[in-house]
């Protein structure tokens, strides 16, 4: 039994999630001619409350369009210290869109609407870049799982508005923001310019992210998706699994959110534990006590089928997922506590 | 029974290919784990002779890759008028790589080590783009399916070493060359720095295209696809389709050639018709007499259940594929025959 | 007597200039606090009609800064297949905006609507770049200084409005034609969304470029001549050279287009030259007979301190210029004539 | 009296300088005929002890063009989080490279080779931007004026040897680094793979900086300085002024050093005054006593013709120069002294 808890986008389909993609219709995307892609596109548009929806193959390439409809190249996006689209999405926002990235020094990666006022440019002095959009992520990745208060994403929309800047989510795991706040899907989509949303990660699918925005936006998003190169044939089949996944795995995403807090309750007793971030979703964080050392932990864990990683800087990551079942659970939580 | 001869990116998975995809092993691509694409990209390379190959999601994002990879911004590449990388890749060979296009007037989309030579650049008169790149595209798209001589590509190949010009190949539709040509494979990767070819046109899978080249440049060039976004999780089910693709349906590209060559002696002795291009695999060129406008055309075949397109400058264009079988073909001799 | 026929970029400035530059009030420009550049700016833009000016280092970062302006990375602009823009200026139109040239087959460098009309991308057809900006050239480099009819560029701003481009005047030569034609300024400045012009090429004023267009564009303009690096600070002493120059040195371009002409005249009778183009400025291209080798022409001149140009394509090119003076006219005359 | 310490940008070359100017020999400096540039050229790069110099309209474009050359777009430099690149070059890092900035918490805009050596993104980790370049500031603006010990520059190049960057030294003003610390430029020259200088601050040249290289790299940078549009004519007027500036203004900045300590001294008294950074060279930075507000001191001293600046974030800036007399000095400190 190999337990993998370094990322949730390691789970496979499971047999009825195959055989819903193998009975899709499918039509060639390339000329929006795909059902099952505009099906998808469609309910999560409709999810949202936002007027379209086009599928990508990754989070990646739906949050790099996101900026490039934003902005054009010298500009400065603003984002939290550690925001995915600055630090794992290989330096594309200045290769794709010529941008650049004021970092704010936020808490577990998420910013205020105060932090961000302060960070924006003064759009007459033209020796610093121009300050033109705003991108936060919930729930964030390197933050931990954080998930943000509504109101506070409020107030930097305010922000925003009263500064011409837009604003994007990177909403990669929104799905378990939204299951551990039981917040409404809608009133994320009143908020934002454009969202990105994960198909592949806490939900099961195997590849797919789609972008939303209105109509016009996602016009011009079918462009820059076909610059990037990620217009695709038959691609209803993976667009088939995330109709699926959004059937049928949402809910269960509060089974990661307890998994992950009773794992976090032991670690916080185990001596060689330095400390643990508060844990919200399906992301934790911890830390070794001094003369423990990572890399000997993640080989003793390994040693027993448990994978976990590393993200730097002292700190380790433990994901839960769909493909995390109970039984496995239960081995870690005794494994954990019998460690030394 | 509704009969596209539109494109041949428009087929679907047989059965049998399906079941195929169902069955694949899987892992996350975008950590080198999934078996499947590792065999795919092995199995094409090893068919070309060259050491590596990198799977993505599009034949453009294949392409611009390999522009990316052999470029610095504000060089220029040369190509022929017709080239599918400037005409309809979205304009992303300045978007994604700074670079701009020399377009040779080839003929029928080829060009020759002659044009090459003179369209180069003298690399220290540095008021000019520096050239550092030649693309072919075999077959030619625009070019109405033409195919190479070896022996012009290999001239071509002398002008860029001796002018420290990068070589690649838009192998979109290679495969239907190999066959029209009865070519071998190994002889256009010793040619080449890089090759891209396309699982979902001829071949019939639903997705993909596989980037050649050495390790070193394949080791750069996962760097450019993560940028781009192409890196996919669970893509094992779309490397499956090409895995089947490459096995079972390569032979039978002569009869979607056969198919355009007899469409192309009906449509020569139409009275309707100026000229048809020479036939040589599955594309065919023609263009009407004056009195006869394309879109009453296009709309009469419509009526009668085939789609065709137009290309623009009074030429239209009609692509046999997988899915246009011997029944869909008798009827379409005859209904062509029948037309006034 | 070292003669110079090369270009008109050649010139120094006359005792007089120097002097008047010498005296120029200045500033630091980067704070807009430069008094003589600001007369300057507001000098050119008033002879054109237009609301501002902005001065810059050259006349490629001024065609650069307006190709930027007008265009977002991944469109395409339309100019002539000898336009500077394109050949000139080191592959700027895709380094600084990633964008990509459509090049027409025009005459002497110059462009008709109906080409214009007929090159513009579908802008629902996502596969092609967008198009956006047209680029003309006047008088033409390349093309032997020719200069356009205003009703001619009327007949292309038409096309341009009609689809929503914008119209770009590469004016770098602009005083030519305005003489040469005895045209007004102000037509030129209602026609297009921005002109460049040059003061260091027939004015002779050693350094600098002005970009006219409405207040709101220069304001953009500012920030992007930022970027390339073009905020200079007592720049005013180069600004005082182009004043005097527009003051002093406009009319006397008949004299350049005369001499041109008289050149020409004694070309067209010599036994080795093929044929001569029309000569309507100070730029005068011709090609020799077969026999005849370019490179031994330009040396034998060069022997007798004439230096001329080639061009490539067998082309050979003749400027004359503000150093070109009477005396020196007499003796090229002679030798020319003289050349067997 | 108008007494401007805003920036040592605003000096205006004295009655000998212009002269100088003025007898310059001049050239086509675009096709590296202006001696006079030349001469500067190769002088800068003599006291650096490196092989070659180009010269810039400005230090912004000598510090993008250096970017540019030691990068691929997508890459990462490291800087220090008041670094110039940064903050005050319209965003060009991005815009012109495609590049993105790690910065680091340094101290008064100086960094260690420790944090450099902690900034470097592992190479094989192909998610985030490849680190290739590290970039210094000497002396620091936004960080005071403040100049590194060169053991402490010569740890960072052992950092940057030992993981395959480049290293650039944005020496804007390394002048009044080379008087206030008594160093060799030499020994600077061995350091760094590019480093710019500027004429126009305290050297008090009206334009132009120079980029100083191997010749391979500055031959690549004429090609970048050209996409830019920093190509320039009859440019040996400025280039005149440089090396006035150099032969004369050098051994004097130690007048402007004093002055600004002598500044810091009355300051440090001031009962409105909280704290003044270090004074090393011509900058001073100082913040205010929380009850006295920025804007109110600013526009006190204006009525008193002394002008100042607000650097953001609760810091204002002094800047002393060539054109800072010392009579002014004296009626400065009296101002000060005696204000409440």
């Amino acid at each position: 039994m190999e337990i993998n808890l370094v990322s949730d986008t390691i789970t496979k389909p499971s047999r009825e999630m195959l055989v819903h993609m193998l009975n899709a219709k499918v039509g060639d995307d390339v000329y929006k001619q795909d059902p099952t892609v505009i099906e998808l596109e469609a309910k999560v548009a409709e999810m949202f409350g936002m007027e379209a929806g086009l599928f990508f193959p990754s989070g990646t390439m739906a949050n790099q369009t996101a900026i490039k409809l934003h902005t054009q190249p010298g500009e400065q996006l603003i984002a939290d210290k550690y925001a995915h689209v600055y630090h794992y999405e290989g330096g594309g926002v200045s290769f794709n869109s010529g941008v650049s990235c004021c970092l704010l020094n936020g808490n577990r990666g998420m910013i205020t609407a105060e932090q961000v006022a302060g960070a924006i440019n003064d759009p007459e002095f033209y020796h610093s870049p121009l300050t033109s959009l705003v991108c936060v992520e919930n729930t964030t990745n390197k933050g931990g799982g954080a998930c943000y208060e509504l109101e506070d994403l409020q107030k930097i929309k305010q922000v925003c508005d009263a500064n011409n800047l837009k604003f994007h989510l990177d909403g990669a795991r929104i799905w378990n923001a939204l299951v551990a706040k039981k917040q409404d899907p809608k009133a994320f989509g009143k908020l934002f310019d454009t969202i990105s949303v994960c198909l592949s990660k806490g939900l099961g699918a195997p590849i797919g992210s789609v972008l939303l925005a209105d109509k016009a936006t996602i016009h011009r998003a079918l462009r820059i998706r076909k610059i990037l190169g990620g217009g695709m044939r038959q691609v209803g089949y993976l667009a088939a699994a995330g109709i699926y996944a959004l059937d049928n795995n949402m809910e269960r995403l509060a089974e990661d959110h307890r998994r992950a807090k009773e794992i976090g309750e032991v670690l916080k007793k185990a001596s060689w534990v330095a400390s643990v971030e508060p844990v919200e979703t399906n992301i934790l964080i911890f830390s070794l006590v001094p003369n423990c050392i990572e890399k000997n932990l993640i080989e003793l864990l390994k040693q027993k089928n448990i994978s976990i990683s590393s993200i730097g800087h002292g700190k380790l990551r433990i994901v839960t997922h769909l493909d995390y079942r109970e039984v496995m659970h239960t081995y870690v939580l005794e494994t954990l506590q019998k460690l030394v």
